[in-house]
């Protein structure tokens, strides 16, 4: 599995993935899933990828080889004119690649399917979010929903939906996924660290802040560790139910 | 969906089940989804249910006649010595169920699919607490996996790890129990108020506090808003990400 979140906030746009993939519970390795392209002060575009490995390291091979082919007429990530035609770009090429393994005389379709995150600016434009589907079609984030999330999602988002605020800092956002995170790594160990990330900050047209927080860095182990100890004391403060007379 | 807790505490054992059944989104009812058999002084068990709705009540309108039949030489769930020999009757019964509806010739048989908690005491024995699987076979709780839960399990899930604590008194379960309700209730519509409860205290053989938390218990909504507040200063009390100079 994987746990990806790209998330809008009012400075700019943060993407976090973890790095865990498994072919089996005794088949586990490590790879990047966030691919970042940049062309300073045009574009800067960040990917997060969950899903089948093969189609979305195959998708993203095909999107940099199309990048340097200069000479193809067919558009490319650092071509396209806007956000919304990157996505329709990367969402064809998702959608080719898992075509093409169909017709390979392939029948588990399922098994090939990717769900993506794409997210970034290009110069002309704002910052915009797109989640992906494997089908090819994909839907764009908003104040309403102003986050995706793709592979195991559902144990770390009961606090993204309850600590998520759009004019939050770089600094508390990172926190808020961490903990995010570190939920979901609790709970299901086909999600692991080392986690990577990178803050965009909105019309600065250049890669911003990223890096990889490793499962010993102090910092995530103080998270770690701290998060229980709050979430007990804020369990403490509320309320206790009052028993009727049994 | 569903979403019910089964949980064991040194005082005794805390059930809690939400009350949406549905079948699609546009046809939504209510039904309770927990059962009480009681021998006062004798025994009491819980027994909580997701899945199909057919097979669930199937299998509790079974095991209820099974006791009114007294001359019938099957065990039922007030005649039997043990409280592993009650799960292994329900765990029959909920198989039978099963097997008979895909005898009759449906081939969709994950749609009859249950699966239960089942947890009390019967006297001589200690309180006990089990998973029962739609396959028939089933597991019992433990000082390391001390609570179960079935339905929707993934957005309540975190808190009750985190704070979960064998010497919790009935009203901090209560309040923990409800915060992980809320935390799935915000996330998946097929799970909804009301709740149901039941709190049995160990060694009393007497059904416990039982009752029903409606979506506009003013308690609920303490838990429900205070919750979130609650979090985010938690999260605000944790050192914030210090970026590197990018």
């Amino acid at each position: 599995m994987t746990y990806c979140v790209g998330m809008m906030l009012r400075r700019g746009l943060v993407f976090m993935s973890d790095t865990r993939t498994n072919a089996g519970l005794d088949n586990i390795s490590t790879f990047k899933k966030m691919s970042i392209w940049e062309a300073q002060g045009d574009r800067v575009i960040t990917l997060l990828s969950s899903g089948n490995l093969a189609t979305t390291q195959a998708v993203v091979s095909l999107l940099d080889e199309r990048t340097k082919a200069h000479e193809s007429r067919v558009p490319t990530l650092l071509g396209v004119p806007s956000m919304f035609q990157a996505a329709r770009l990367v969402a064809d090429t998702l959608r080719e690649v898992i075509d093409n393994h169909r017709q390979a005389g392939q029948e588990a379709d399922s098994a090939f399917r990717a769900t993506l995150i794409l997210g970034g600016e290009i110069a002309g434009g704002a910052p915009r979010l797109f989640l992906i589907y494997p089908e090819g079609n994909f839907i764009e984030a908003s104040a309403d929903t102003p986050f995706f999330q793709i592979g195991e999602t559902k144990y770390g988002r009961p606090i993204l939906v309850r600590a998520y605020d759009p004019e939050m800092s770089f600094a508390a956002a990172m926190k808020l996924l961490l903990v995010s995170f570190d939920s979901t790594v609790k709970a299901n160990l086909s999600v692991g660290p080392p986690f990577d990330y990178h803050l965009y900050e909105a019309g600065s047209l250049r890669a911003g802040v990223q890096g990889r927080i490793e499962a010993d860095d102090p910092w995530f182990r103080e998270i770690a560790e701290g998060w229980g100890a709050a979430l007990r004391a804020a369990l403490d403060g509320l309320p206790d139910f009052e028993l009727p007379p049994g």
